[in-house]
């Protein structure tokens, strides 16, 4: 899709703070947090909702992996999952890492730094299993 | 665990809106609906958080089939799902078909009479592809 955000991300030709690719999905940090390490998973070919994407299953054990991986390195009090997706038009799954004053339904959007952004998607990464 | 309000709907000790059942997994109007339609799915088994569910695959399969069965009884604009579990310590997987004025994140909670509650509970049931 030309106009896409999501899919210039995937084809490089916008900045993203990735944690995770691998064939089918991608894994950046939303760069409207609500959470520190509030991350997106992304299909890497086109579908509007989530439902949508043939490869369901696949697309969940890649939101657990995540989840496993926030829970090593970021030491939430848990880990909560959002798709609602009318921002942009292309699937993508909210996984939230939660913390103490942080348990809200939606919390409000938080600004941290470049370098705490670049920060927390390395931890992320670091600990992520494959 | 003998307190916990979903094990006891479970187990049949309290009564709830029905929409499927299975050897793992059991899906019911949610009391507080946000939107017409409001489901929960609960592993059956106690756990905590629904990425400590050992069939989490499944689990999301579960979701998926009654998210078509939605689109089919409900007629939705779309369909979001939200994990969070502060209420009941659970774990359980809201799924909210969304209709126009029904799209923010967090829509109010809406009052349905036991017959709504039941109609819309059998729609939904009667469209479940097992």
């Amino acid at each position: 899709m030309d106009n896409c955000i999501f899919c210039k991300i995937i084809k490089g030709e916008l900045p993203s703070y990735k944690v995770y690719e691998d064939e089918l999905f991608i894994s950046i940090l939303d760069i409207f947090p609500r959470t520190k390490g509030h991350t997106l998973v992304i299909p890497k070919k086109h579908h509007r909702w989530v439902y949508d994407v043939p490869e369901f299953k696949e697309y969940w054990d890649c939101v657990l992996r995540l989840t496993n991986s926030m829970n090593k390195s970021l030491s939430p009090d848990f880990v909560s999952y959002v798709t609602h997706g009318l921002e942009v038009p292309h699937a993508h799954i909210h996984v939230l890492p939660r913390y103490k004053d942080e348990t809200s339904f939606v919390p409000e959007i938080k600004k941290f730094t470049k370098e705490e952004m670049e920060e927390t998607a390395e931890k992320i990464r670091k600990a992520f299993k494959v």
